[in-house]
Order: structure tokens, then sequence, then C-alpha cells
């Protein structure tokens, strides 16, 4: 079995970068002194460490049951280390206290939800759905209905679902056709639902007391399309004006899916309705759902990121140790001395730097993007706020998209380091690619990912959010050229990506049809991607140098830094140019061959 | 399940950019004429898709045993496919006559080898292995142990397998410890043979009356290293000297791994001569075994790249198959006409040609480097067989390595292009991801292929055999410069790309130190896989534009032709650009940071 550490050097290295600082000094957080953030993240990687690694691979053997009487079992042991989850406060770190939450910044909850990530991504799919559903509720709900949900979701006593697909209706929600009628009879504001949801995660379990479910459904007088479509909260056990536990609702759980991997997490078949309907009640405005179920999808893209990001940790981890141990071969630059362990062998290095650097620019970059939410909600000036908000959701689709390519690509990588071994399940490694496939998939896939980057993020405000990012960038680069040398090496490649960021999203600007866009989103997402992550490897870098010459901590912690970024720099910066000829190639290559020509 | 077709057209199309009509030409394969190969195409494909392809799904979920009595258990319908694979003498295409083999050229018979792989991979990695063996054993096996084990091998009534890896020696055979004593007692020549091997592919079953086994061993005076090493041929079953079968062999099976994939396929851990001593012949001189096992190793390097063929090939076709079938969105050209097909959308678009284009890129080099070795073996003038000789030994890492990335990542592409449902295991498209994954694994890892690409193939030479090679690229790309629009648009690309593949290999040879030379192996690899892939892609365009002009055939496959080739010129070969920087950045960003920091 795997051994895993939360890497905590790094998580808080990545939390300086996204500016915790600011953000602790904030009136809103003053409690999150560095002690306390300190003292979250120990325990934190000791619960990971301890309670929740344990479960994974076991977990992943075992699988879920639906069993006879209807009830969905999780792998031993789920249960057990939820009741401790909650028990121990982590549910609730980053909500607000009105409603039982620490109020902690949201960016220490992202560093805290990494580490459930990477310990056991199936089992720390249940609490992620909460969050998106406690996040919803804030929003949208009504004082009662906070009132109601908000207090057993924030401490974890109850867990929270997403139910938007349907067998016909996947990327595109227009398709629904999940029904909800006015109960009147019920009380006002309460509605029977009917329908099927497919691909609910958690859809089901006997973690907790209750589940709330986030349903899509249409209204009798919805018109089609997506602005017909309402949002509505489904408890599987009705809950009681007093908040205590009324009956079981009309909903269950019809079957399980066998999939490639997160086998420890069940992905459910949901029926509502199937007796006398299942009884919800609405959330937002009639008709306005799809707006109110993204604000749960936009934090849940980006939870989704950090998946990607723990899951390759864990890899990284866990190549690591294996080339730290596996002896095979020669040392190139002392070959009489026999074997040695082939983390000497250059070629298994560029794999091992490869996950590295991958993953802390992808950690850096997830922790940046969440902590823009935190200004959002926490500062005082109102021109902060709009900014921190622009870039929040300029970044949230390169997040969710670049960051589970990473995932998938380090867990890859991770597979190969272990050579004949890694295709053996026992080792692990191939766990982790089973798992981090998914990241790529779910909560909008990265093709719709990319489509939103383009489309709602770059051409709808002329790329005004981009150029202030940009603008950033650029100010890095120039800081770089400034630097000690081991830095400053670094500049040439990282202007050359900007050149590529830079010209690639005038290009799209320039070319505005559907089809140049949707032609061009994958590879510009991609661009955007590396440029952004080498964006936050060269800002570590440059703090790195500045912790060195400045005595500051430990200084091979910040010597590996500087050395990961110029992997970084050298090796993964340069495919910007290749996903920009890929982009700027236009749609006409991808739309002339006949479609039966396929 | 998933429908296949073998891809005849594109098969036949790659056989003539292969030089098929040219090597059928020679006496040796005068019996090959065009028609017969046709006939063989066909009823190859109607075997692979009616017997074969509906194996590959429930194979993959039922798996193979070891039964109690020490049997290894394949899953149902393996053994009758088998014994009808061997009926129709599938087996004995390409061998020599002079063993019962058919003598047809081995460019045909690579084509017939990808409909196998493509059917159902792990089912046809049992005729692959015993390919190998035979190679093996007409090389370097006496007239004596040809006439006794070829015949049977050549018609598949007795299977081979490769047992090279030891639990301390996988990707380092100089760490082999199994051991081989004269048994003079047994007769002349005669060995027994003691030790463990692991990942012995098909190293048990029941399908054949007997499994030849080659090994590589130690004799007791061998001397360290890899030079210390000879190859032995084990039977399953003791042939007696009139070919008759004797006494069982004392090895067996102990256990089968527990694989991501190819679960169809049993992964035996071997134990040799736990009793007595396990019976075994020499093949070829003593402490030579790792040269004459590397005829088998080259051969099974080409035939696993055709995997990657083969297996890309079967996920585009279901990827295909579900784009055409799956309603979601609107036609970006009509968003009024309501929800079409997402085989219109151009970023599945995007996802199916670069599925496309690398598998049709990828089956051409492969026939291309096969068609190789028939030159060698057949042709009269030795100036031509020399420079063939050197042609196969460039390209076989390249292929071996590129094909199975490609494999790999069309696979993973058509999970994507199925969603959510692609992450189901019933949907059959991650079966292919598992599966897929092993190639870039097994007959020497892809980092392997690349140092013996780098240092064996490129240094070696001084670059001789690649240059011959470049000026060829050379001539294609004058030839699109010329050629109608359509196909010279593409010429600046192909330019690029070699002026890439070029400069790289100019750098390797000015920078031979071991240190840059490993650490610029993996990334020279895919830069050089990507530009031979498009020098197929280009000299297709040119024939297809040829055809297209001449009124030749059917114009709808040469347009898609020239079509995928420009999708290939715009998206893929500006790759090369990253692969030369990631190459060319050198050893020093890999090795600085110290092992612990890691």
């Amino acid at each position: 079995m795997s051994v895993f550490a939360a890497p905590l050097d790094d998580m808080r290295f990545a939390l300086d970068l996204a500016g915790l600082s600011d953000i602790a000094a904030l009136p809103r957080f003053a409690e999150a002194t560095p002690d306390l953030i300190d003292a979250i993240l120990e325990e934190a990687g000791k619960f990971g460490a301890g309670v929740l690694a344990p479960l994974n691979e076991p977990g992943d053997r075992e699988g879920c049951a639906l069993e006879p009487d209807g009830t969905v079992r999780l792998p031993d042991g789920a249960a057990e280390a939820y009741a401790q989850f909650v028990e121990g406060g982590w549910n609730s770190l980053p909500f607000s206290p009105d409603y039982g939450g620490q109020g902690l910044p949201g960016v220490v909850g992202a560093a805290v939800q990494e580490i459930w990530q990477a310990a056991s991504m199936a089992w720390a799919l249940c609490p992620l759905l909460t969050t998106g559903a406690i996040e919803a509720l804030s929003a949208h709900g009504t004082d009662e209905q906070k009132a109601l949900y908000l207090p057993k979701l924030v401490s974890g006593e109850w867990t929270g679902t997403m139910n938007l697909t349907e067998s016909q209706a996947g990327s595109d929600l227009a398709q629904l056709r999940c029904k909800a009628e006015p109960a009147p009879d019920l009380g006002e504001g309460m509605y029977r639902i009917h329908g099927q949801k497919i691909f609910i995660t958690h859809g089901d379990h006997e973690l907790a007391e209750n589940i709330c479910h986030l349903v899509l459904a249409r209204l009798p007088d919805a018109p089609p399309g997506v602005h017909g479509i309402s949002l509505f909260l489904v408890p599987k056990v009705l809950v009681n004006p007093d908040g205590s536990l009324g009956e079981k609702n009309d909903v269950k759980a019809v079957s399980l899916e066998h999939k490639l991997g997160i086998h420890g997490s069940p992905t459910c078949v949901m029926a509502f309705g199937d007796d006398a309907g299942a009884v919800g009640t609405l959330i937002g405005a009639p008709h306005h759902g799809l707006a109110c179920m993204f604000t749960m999808m936009n934090n849940a893209r980006l939870n989704i990121g950090l998946q990607g990001v723990g899951i390759a940790e864990r890899a990284y981890q866990q190549a690591v140790a294996y080339a730290h141990e596996r002896v095979q071969g020669v040392n190139i630059a002392a070959p009489k001395d026999g074997p040695v362990t082939i983390i000497h062998h250059p070629h298994v290095r560029r794999m091992l730097l490869t996950m590295r650097a991958k993953t802390q620019a992808a950690r850096a970059l997830t922790y940046y993007a969440v902590a823009q939410a935190d200004i959002v909600r926490a500062h005082p000036d109102e021109a902060v706020q709009a900014a921190a908000h622009a870039r929040q959701d300029l970044l949230t689709p390169v997040v969710k998209a670049w960051c589970t390519e990473v995932g998938f690509e380090v867990a890859d990588l991770g597979v190969q380091v272990h050579g004949g071994t890694g295709y053996i399940e026992e080792t692990g490694a191939s766990q982790h690619l089973r798992d981090a496939r998914i990241c790529r998939i779910y909560e909008g896939t990265n093709g719709i990912q990319a489509m939103d980057l383009v489309g709602r993020k770059i051409l709808r405000d002329k790329g005004a959010a981009a150029r202030t990012l940009f603008e950033e960038m650029r100010a890095t680069q120039a800081a770089l050229a400034t630097a000690p040398d081991d830095v400053a090496g670094m500049a040439r490649a990282f202007a050359s990506a900007l050149d590529d960021l830079e010209e690639t999203t005038a290009w799209l600007l320039g070319h505005t049809s559907p089809a140049s866009a949707q032609a061009a989103c994958m590879p510009y997402t991609l661009l955007f991607g590396v440029a952004a992550g080498g964006w936050m490897m060269m800002r570590g870098a440059l703090e790195a140098r500045r912790r060195l010459d400045a005595g500051e901590g430990n200084p091979a912690l910040w010597t590996a830094k500087i050395d990961t970024a110029q992997f970084y720099a050298g090796a993964i910066l340069p495919f910007t140019r290749a996903h920009r000829a890929a982009a700027e190639a236009g749609p006409d290559s991808l739309m002339a061959m006949a479609e039966d020509a396929f």
C-alpha cells in the first residue's frame, strides 16, 4: 500500500502565492491567524494520512453495492471515517459562522480539501458535493430554507448531491425532462418531483442521516430549453419545520454504475417520485434554476480542479517512493559502481519532474483561483471585489480543465515510472489513473469548460478580464528579467509562452464565429493552463529566490522550487506554441470532412 | 457491445504506401498476387469481426483463472476461436513454406495482425508471441531444432512465450539470476533450468497442446552482466526426437497477475525447475542469448506498435459510432434546427480527427517499418537489403514507442468522446484505455525504446541511417510544394517539423554524453514519431491527390485522406517544436535537484 503524507511545505508555499496573508488580514477572517492555519493544515494532514488514505485501496477493491433492501453500502470504514470527519469539525471549516461554520478563508478550505482528495478521492467526493450544496443554498435559499438545512449541511450531519444529468441530457441541459408540480397541499413553496437522474455521485449512502438532493426540473409552465429549468431541494428524509426528521421521501437509488474508477463512491441512478412524488422545495426563482445550480457548479469546478491536484500529488509521491527504492540499471555518471535506484536515470527524472512541476503549478493556480472567491466575499473595496470576481470567472474553467488534465497525465506517468509493476492493480498506481480519469468528464466535460472559457470568459467581455491578467503576467516576466541568473534564465521561455497566450487571445477576438470559437477552445484552454501554471511557477521562483536571499526558512525547499520552475520553463512552457498552432489552424480542417467519411 | 469492422480501405492504402506492390513483385513472393492479398484481408476482416471481436468485452469481464489443478483457464470462447484460427491457417501466413508457412510478405501479415489486435488484443497476444518465437528459432535454431519445433509453431498447434523478466531484473536484464546447467544425461545440448520468471504473457493456457517457452538463463560459467545470458527453449511438454509429445516438463504457472487491463490474457509467474529441473535446449551460442532474444524482441516490438494501431482503430470506430448516434446540443451552423448528433460539434470533431489522423499515421508508419523486413529477407540486391535493414532498425523503437503512445491517447480520447458514458465499463470505451496502457510498458518500456533510438540508432552510426531517411522526407516536402493547393498548403508545416527533426538530431550528435542522450531521448522519440507519422500522411496526401486526378478508385476516400492529412499538418505536426525544446533543454534541469528533494 502506498504511503501518503500531505505536502504541507508546498501547500503553504502555494497559499502564500495565492495571497493568504492579505486575505487573512481582512476583518472577516480575523481569527485566521498563521498559527491557527498551520495547526489546521497539520491536523488535516494527520487525518488524511492516518484515517482516509488507508481506505483508498481497499475501497477501490470492495466498491459499493445496492443492497436488496434498497440501501447503498459503501466500503468498510467509509462510515466510521465520515463520523470522525464530522466529529472533528472538518466539514464546517470554510463556512459562515451564522450556520455553524468556522469562517476560515476558502483558500484554507481548498488546501484541506486537496488533502482529502489526495488521501481518498472516492471517499472525499461526498463532502465535496456537500460543499457545493451549501454554496448554492447560501446564495439562493430563503432565510427559512437556510435555517432549516444549512446547519446540518455545514456540520456534515447531512450531505448534499447535484442532480442534473438525465440519460438524454448530459452536456445539453436544455433536454431535461424531470418534472416539478406545485403541491400547495403540502405547504407554500412545496412541489412534487417526478423523473429519473443518472450519474448521481453519492446519490445514496448510509453515512449521514439525511441527504439534500439539489435537483433540476421543469415546472408545468416552463418554457423549453435552459430558461425553463428550476432548482429544487429534495431531501432523502423530509424535514419538519422544527428541523426534526419526518417521513422518508419518495426518492431512491435504483441502480449503481460499474465504473472505470472511484469504486468507493456510489454513482447512482436516482428515481424521484416513483410513487406519489418526491417532495421538494424551490430554490431561487422559478425557471432560474440553472443560474442557481451554476453557483454550485462553479464551486464544484474549482474543487474538481483540486481533485486533479490531489490525485497528482498522490501519484507523484508513490512514483517517487518507487524510484527511490527500485534498483535497476547503472548510474550513467559512474557505470562501474553497479546498479542504482532508478531515480538516478535522467529519463526517469524527466517523468518525475514533469509530475512534480505540473502538480505544483496546478496546485498554485487552483489555490489562487479559490483565493479570488475569498476576496469577493470579504474585501471591503467593491472595485477589488469586482476584479477578483472577474479573475475567478476567467480562471474557473482553466482550473477545472487543465488541472484535471494534469491530474490524469501525472497519474499516467506514475504508472510508467513503475514499469511492469505499474500495470498490476495491487501496486495502486493504476488506481490513481482510473480514479483521475473521471475528473476530465464530470462537472462539465473539459470540452464544455473550454467552450465556457472562450465563449463566456474571453469573447463576452472582449478579452477585458484576460488582459488584466496578462498585464500581471507581464509584470512577473519583467521581474524575472531583472532577477539573479538562475531565475532570469526563465524569462525568455515565459515571455514566449505569454506571447502565445496574448496573440492567440487576440486571434480569438478576431475570429468570433461559433465555429472558430468551438474549434479553438480546447487547444486554447490547454495553452492557457500551461501559461497560467507557468506564471505560478515563475512567481514561485521569484519568491523562492527572495527567501533564499533573505535567509528565510529552509533553503533546500527554495532551491528545489527554483529547480522545478526551471524544468517547467524548459520542458513544459514550450507546449504553448503547439497548442497555439492547433487553435489558430481554425475550423476548416475540422469541418471539411463529410460526416459519413469518418 | 461495440461493433468492429476491419478498416480495409485504409489498410490497403497503407500497404500501398509501404511499397507492397514492389515487395510482392520480388520472386520470393511470386504467389502474393493482388487478388490473393485482397481475399486474405477480406477473410481476415470477417474472422476478426465475426469470431474475435465478440470475445473482447466478455473476456475482459470474465478474465483468466489459475485452477486448483494448476491449469490456466481462459475466458469462454478463447479456445474455440483459437482452434478456428489454427484450422483456418491464419497463424502460418507470413512464415517460410519450408516449415509449413504460406510465405506471404510480412507486411501482409502485419495488416492481418492489426485486425486480430483490434478485434481482441488480449486474445491476440497469444499468436503474437508465437510469431516472435518463430522468428527467434528461425534465425538462431539448429536445423534439428527447427525441424522439431517450427512446423507446430508455424501451424499454431503449439504456441510460444518470452521469458525474460525476473522480479529484480526488468528493464535491466544484467540482473538475471535464472540458472541453466548442462544435462548430458538427457542428451547432447540439453540443460536443466531453475528459476522464476514474472510477467509471462500467455505463460500457460489450454489453447494448444504444447507451449515453447523461450527462456533467458545463465550457464554455470557465465560472466556477469548481459554478456552472460543464454537462450533456451523449454517446452511445456517434452518433445521426443520423432516430434511426438513426451512427459510434462518441470515448468508451471504458479500465479496470475491482477492487471489494469488485458484481462483475457493470462500474465503468469512461471516456475522453472521447482522439482528436478526444467529441461531445455540451448538456442544459439552460449552467452549470446540476449542477441538471439533481440531477434524476437524486434519482431515483437513492431507487433506491439501494431497493437497500438489496432486498439486505436477499435477505439476510433467506437467513438465515431457514438458521435453519429448521440444527440446533444445544437448545430452551430443552424442553431434553430434543434439538437443534433455530436459529430456536428467542432470540439468533438477535433477529438475524432486527432484519433483518426494519428491512427492512420501510426498504421502507415508501422506497415512501412515491417515492409523493410520483407526487403531485407527477399530483395536480391544486398545494398538494398542493407539500406532496408538500417531503416528498420532505426524505425523499430519509434514504431514501438510512438504508436503505443498513440494507441493510448486515442483510446483516452475515445473515452472523452463518450462523456460520462465513457466512464461506465459496460460501454467498452474504457476497456480500450485499460488494454492500451500495457503497450507502453511491455517489450521494453517506451523509455527503453527511446534510449535504444538515441543510443543505438542515432549516435552509434553518427546519424547516417537517420540522414538517409531525412533525405527522403525532404523529397516528399519538395513534392508537396509543387502539388495542387490543397496538398501544397501542408508543405510549410511539414518543412518546419523536418527542421525540428534534423536540427534536434544534429543537437544529439553534438551532445553525446550519456546524460544528454538519456535526458533527450523521450522527447526526441516523440518528435521523431510525430514527424515520421507526418511523413506518411504527406505521402498519403500526394498519393490521394494523384488518384483523384487520375480518376482511380473511390474519390471520397482520397478526399478524406487529404482532409485528414491537413488536420495532421495543422494540429499535430506543430508539436515537434515543443518536443524539440524539451529535448534540447539538456540534462541540467533534470539532474540539478537533489535526490532527497523529490
